[in-house]
């Protein structure tokens, strides 16, 4: 069944007539037409009984006419989107309303409450749910772009010096990758050097790489509609023992979440059995994130590997393994891949070594 | 007053006892503090009559507390968001709330709906209202991302080559300005080749340079908590009189409402200085889109320049002037320069020349 069926039959089994998509990524799922309208409308109303239709900004009527098999409209800066949708979408009357909650905003949602008197439901679980269980053909992509991150990261590797500053080796990591075509990271890409890794969420400046230390990278790809997303963290020179150890720490903690998921186990088992290692070893607190995140068509999305999620880990989902030590002032790991989940465990996107690896300063 | 002043000023002129933030730009804006979230909750409550608390995600805390002079919790990931706000926040009744409504979504409104029994209106107009006279300091800041706005420019210039495609000039204009210490380009830049750019929404490729044809680069860059945005169009080779007769009509459109704007004309009437003239020449139907943006710490704020909008410019509001002529399968041409309006005018924050450059294919 094609998604837009999906939808439909969905409609039908909760008894509503219309569901409204505001979600970029989830219109570009559901069609195959991508457009951001950043603070400009777009909409796509799926029917339970008749054809879907596409509102978009004006500018982008002809491109989305190309890429959509059903009609398309639009609507010029100085007109009233709500009134342009109202006067023409097919007039009767709608009695339930599904909505992307998680993505609309209240204004949005103000807006269509004047051109549909129904009741609104969210239709954000849903989504992520149909969006949770990837296809051999979206793994397929996954893998493409995982390559892409293990490229990337080892253009980071052959960049690290003592004279470069982790915004040098940033810029030469994203200029490789626009070289190979791609036109966007899955996020801002992050090399952390020092004390600066220690900070789960520190950001990149412009000072030099550090000797003696430990060197993190977390990056991604976007490519064919899918993210990835990576972290390696490498020893510059000859690190001490207590970072040497920390680094063993995370990556037992990593690998014993790797080989522990299979189809039928929980989230926050998965959680549990990379956590608990670093909690036995005295070093919980300084791991102060979940283990890990979907991701698909958005770098972040569903199912999230936490303590509380008790969701059934089931073949096709796919998501990061990312355990982090932090340890202010002394020492930051963090060990990431992500994958996807098979019959009978789990394969990874990235297959740069995670044994930890030495550079010359 | 400082910003949180007005804030508590505006609350008190409402009769409102909270104001609730989330845009993660506003935030910043208001307490120098940035972190994006991104599907976590970052929530900032300023109260009419005591210290305001910031609420972000576990891994912010530290970070947070070090940058804002009052008081900061957090919630892990496992536990739930909105139980953690209503236990840690002083607990009184709040008849009154007032939330970013064009930010907030709706999942995160009914999450503070279960918080706070009062009721909710709109603040992004105040918000917008605020952000939109910009001081002395603000546009200092905006000048200097311009300044890198023309050096960015000014690299794909020198990188223009038909034997580079879209995607090379691109690599190599980011990793110019990456280099420079700039860490995020205020959008996707654009490098658009002849039938290309003429699309106002175009998407770079791996398609090279074309001879005797329009090249057109729209980008900016965000530094010091600004943006800068700016789009040039040149020529390769010997482009024909038609497109170098659509290019001048652009510049005169562009040159026209640069001239018009000083405070006290509108906004509508600033497009029109521009639109005025396309129509005249009998190509209104292909500038389909408004004249201009506001701009400042996101890439697009208000005012929007553009047929409908009555607001009346003030000395300090900073917007784009940028005509576009896009006939399809023929030519494109679009001019953007950003400004400020002085008490007399309107000063430009990039300085690339704007008469019709050509280069060597």
């Amino acid at each position: 069944m094609s998604k837009l069926n999906r939808i439909r039959h969905h409609l039908h089994s909760v008894q509503a007539e219309l569901a409204v998509f505001s979600d970029p990524v989830t219109v570009n799922y559901l069609t195959g037409f991508f457009c951001d309208p950043h603070e400009r409308q777009m909409f796509l109303f799926v029917y339970e009984d008749r054809d879907p239709i596409l509102f978009v900004p004006a500018l982008e009527v002809s491109r989305a006419k190309q890429s959509v098999p059903f009609p398309v409209f639009g609507y010029i800066d100085s007109e009233n989107p709500w009134q342009k949708i109202a006067s023409n979408l097919p007039s009767f009357s709608v009695s339930k309303v599904l909505a992307e909650f998680d993505n609309l905003n209240v204004t949005k949602f103000q807006g269509l409450q004047t051109v549909f008197d129904g009741h609104f439901e969210n239709l954000t679980p849903y989504i992520q749910n149909m969006r949770l269980i990837k296809s051999r053909d979206e793994i397929e992509k996954m893998l493409v772009a995982g390559e892409f991150a293990d490229k990337a990261v080892q253009v980071g590797f052959d960049n690290i010096s003592l004279n470069n500053t982790e915004t040098d080796i940033i810029a030469q990591i994203e200029f490789e990758m626009k070289k190979q075509g791609i036109n966007k990271m899955s996020f801002d890409t992050m090399v952390l050097t020092g004390n600066n890794a220690a900070n789960p969420h520190g950001i990149p400046g412009t000072n030099k790489i550090e000797n003696n230390a430990l060197l993190l990278f977390d990056l991604g790809v976007e490519t064919l509609g899918y993210t990835s997303d990576m972290t390696r963290t490498v020893a510059v020179g000859k690190p001490d023992q207590f970072k040497k150890d920390i680094y063993h720490l995370c990556l037992e903690a990593h690998q014993a979440a790797i080989d522990f998921i299979k189809p039928g186990v929980l989230a926050s088992e998965v959680d549990a059995a990379a956590r608990n290692v670093i909690e036995k070893a005295g070093y919980g607190q300084y791991f102060n994130h979940r283990l890990g995140h979907g991701l698909g068509m958005d770098v972040h999305e569903f199912p999230s590997i936490m303590a509380g999620n008790d969701m059934e880990i089931q073949e096709g989902m796919c998501f990061s393994v990312e355990p982090g030590i932090y340890i202010p002032d002394k020492v930051g790991v963090r060990i990431e891949d992500c994958g996807y989940v098979t019959k009978t465990g789990f394969e990874v996107f990235t297959k740069t070594p995670k044994e930890l690896l030495y550079f010359e300063g």
